[in-house]
């Protein structure tokens, strides 16, 4: 047996494989953040820059030799740490990863590399008659390889589905250096197991994804969207409902916003009120059809027939509905009126919803009197996002006891699309059942039985 | 080290756990087949029908305790031998569980047992406001279990996607006995490693499937049926793309039909002509929406201004929709008129397609004269079957290499929907390359190290 090498030996080998100007030490670390809020500073051994997937075998090849843990990383604005590292980790940033391969147009697919962020991507699409299925408001970070490494879901799942549903093949990296091309090109290929749903939403932990070919969607014609204001929760049930019904799978996006989050990001006054007065409930909406404009202005006028909404306004360009978004989307200004919140993001069934969200209010509350809870969600896959502010930073710990917890009597999930990262690893029992969690390690055993490949994340 | 129990042994032990009844063996096992087409009797130590999961699982534990082979078998129904079974084999029939669960309506999801026959969830569902996204030719016999464990797609993958799709959460049980419920009812559910996707289309090779929660859609408002002839198959490629761009999503179905399938079928004669005329080319369309009537009007109007269509037949009413299905579904008439037939179920790129066909016949009729080939598919999804005559069941072998070695250059799939089974086995290397295939291995062995459930099965 050899003496474990030096650190400088360390560098000095993945200098060999990147060459010296993607081998970062020092400052040039410390100046990054590896999770969303960016609160810590990245301290590792180093970061590595790889450009080709035989570089990425061969760090992994001697990382997995020499013991040494890898943390693939993407954007680094997951908001479960699935991406934080310490002190000893080599971080394999996949930044240089940028390619957006040709549109195939008959087969619908393009080729990314892992290191393309989302926006890049959907500008690329966007020349084409073409779409890509996943939309989240971290599009300008998220990069498709931790989208793929955490499914990533988003705003327009009720249509197009997870990123799970996008992915027709991918190119990744075994712990030990094995290149896996499981590149499928055709939508259906049942030959054998379908081993990228290994990858999919296993946090870097079973492989490095490097490439992937991605389906699209033929672009919606024309979209239309509307922001209502309604008075009870029974009513955004019923405008679901009735929005499913009427706009017959053109229904793209149903987001749910509570007061507690839609009123500080307004008096952070980025941006114009939306409607007059205030509501109990907002809903943004969109329908993307051919004739998305009449069919959401005839399901305004059936919702206000039906007195399920108590005002709405529908979106009259595009400049127009950007900005609805960009109301939707601004975490940043919510945390500037309220100071740093934790954020979670759990699933649970639309019936269940708000007995849930009360009675964890009431615990909150009842511990932290000014407690500060903003609410959103993707309502129709049940999933709700919570900002919660208490003032302090060491509450954090307490806060996840009352969201996590007060779960598993409803069945619900504590990761509906973040992911299980290093944040929600101690509350897996919430969701996952022994079984699952012994089959889980067999199969972390399995692929990666030295466990370099991010050590800790989602298990210990 | 005991001695291996004596067949007696085997049948009393099996009979202590399900009861007298639920042992077949001599006749009651003979009187059965164990694939499509029905050529093969079955031959095996005994059929056990469990009525509970615990039961398969003191099945499983017992037979992996003593290394005797376990074959699950849901509708044997199945076209690549994955249900096939061997002489010492224990045939693991789900035909009691046949529970269908009460429908979730804010959930839109129904929890159903792996022995439920596709028609009777889609009866079932049929009284409801929803329905189930797949359905396919055999649906009177294909099971739930059996669609899980092939991944089956079949006519509306186009909107709905293929089983991997539907299924939410399932219960399985691994060869050791472990009873594995990963039974999620969310939607979204980023909690680790997605176990479902492991038994989905692994063919019973890593566990036995017993139960899934499987998500279910609106039932559109109206649906209307379309059958046209055409002249060629570049305005085939171009129908489906006027059709998926005037519909937008409500598309759901798109089948093309080669003369040597709808001519023998016709021939037949349980069909009337849905068309006065021959034609080179046959689609069957299904557009489902509130405006489906219009939608396929104006399609149909715009096909035939752009010379796309050679004449066309729209249904007026479920009973005509019913008998365009009947003609497309007829591959027992198709058989009885060409002869017992080699069924194959390829994918590859829409644009690949005529190229591939017209090697594949150039090859055939080369070496056999006379040869019948029957094409049909799922145009959308770039899967063909192809039904192959030739006249002697000995040439089975040698259409195989023809029909699959000529998908590698075209980068086609050799199992579009219904697995690889026995059939294909030593085609896998044109599908999957050795990386892919030793993960494959490795994940098998992790999952079941004593080879028990389905050995022999995709891979030897």
């Amino acid at each position: 047996m050899t003496a474990p090498p030096t650190n400088r030996e360390v560098l000095d080998a993945l200098t060999v494989i990147v060459g010296e100007h993607h081998v970062l030490t020092g400052e040039d670390v410390g100046h990054r953040w590896d999770g969303y809020p960016p609160v810590r500073p990245m301290d590792c051994r180093c970061i590595v820059r790889p450009a080709t997937t035989d570089e990425v075998a061969a760090i992994l090849r001697y990382c997995n030799y020499h013991l040494i843990p890898v943390v693939a990383q993407g954007g680094r604005t997951g908001l479960s740490g699935g991406a934080s590292v310490s002190v000893g980790d080599v971080a394999l940033s996949l930044e240089r990863f940028r390619a957006i391969g040709e549109i195939d147009p008959a087969g619908m697919i393009v080729e990314v590399e892992a290191g393309v962020p989302l926006e890049a991507l959907q500008q690329a699409v966007q020349k084409s008659e073409f779409c890509f299925g996943v939309d989240l408001g971290a599009r300008g970070s998220a990069t498709i390889g931790g989208m793929i490494a955490t499914n990533a879901g988003g705003n327009a799942v009720m249509r197009y589905g997870m990123m799970r549903e996008q992915v027709l093949g991918l190119e990744a990296v075994l712990a030990d250096g094995t290149i896996l091309t499981s590149n499928s090109r055709v939508l259906k290929n049942n030959t054998g197991y379908d081993l990228k749903q290994l990858f999919i939403g296993s946090e870097g932990t079973l492989g490095v994804v490097t490439r992937a070919t991605l389906r699209l969607r033929s672009a919606p014609s024309s979209s239309c969207t509307a922001f209502a204001g309604l008075a009870t929760f029974e009513a955004v049930l019923a405008l679901l409902r009735l929005a499913s019904s009427l706009c017959e799978g053109a229904l793209s996006t149903f987001e749910v916003m509570w007061p507690g989050f839609v009123h500080p990001i307004l008096q952070h006054g980025n941006h114009l009120p939306p409607l007059a007065n205030q509501h109990k409930f907002y809903v943004l909406l969109e329908v993307a059809s051919r004739s998305a404009q009449e069919s959401v202005e005839h399901l305004l006028n059936q919702a206000i027939k039906q007195s399920l909404i108590q005002d709405a306004v529908i979106a009259q360009n595009t400049a127009q509905a950007e900005k609805l978004w960009a109301l939707r989307d601004d975490i940043d200004a919510l945390i500037a009126v309220h100071g740093p919140a934790f954020l979670y993001d759990v699933s649970i069934a639309q019936s269940a919803m708000e007995s849930y969200l009360e009675r964890v209010e009431r615990s909150l509350r009842s511990r932290w009197p000014d407690v500060r809870v903003a609410k959103f969600g993707h309502l129709a896959d049940g999933n709700i996002h919570l900002c919660i502010h208490t003032g302090s930073s060491a509450d954090h710990a307490a806060v996840d006891v009352i969201v996590y917890r007060a779960l598993a009597s409803y069945g619900g999930s504590i990761s509906a699309e973040h992911g299980i990262g290093l944040e929600k690893r101690s509350f897996l029992d919430v969701s996952r059942n022994p079984s699952e969690i012994a089959l889980m390690r067999n199969i972390k055993k399995s692929l990666d039985p030295r466990n370099i490949l991010n050590p800790g994340k989602i298990f210990l």
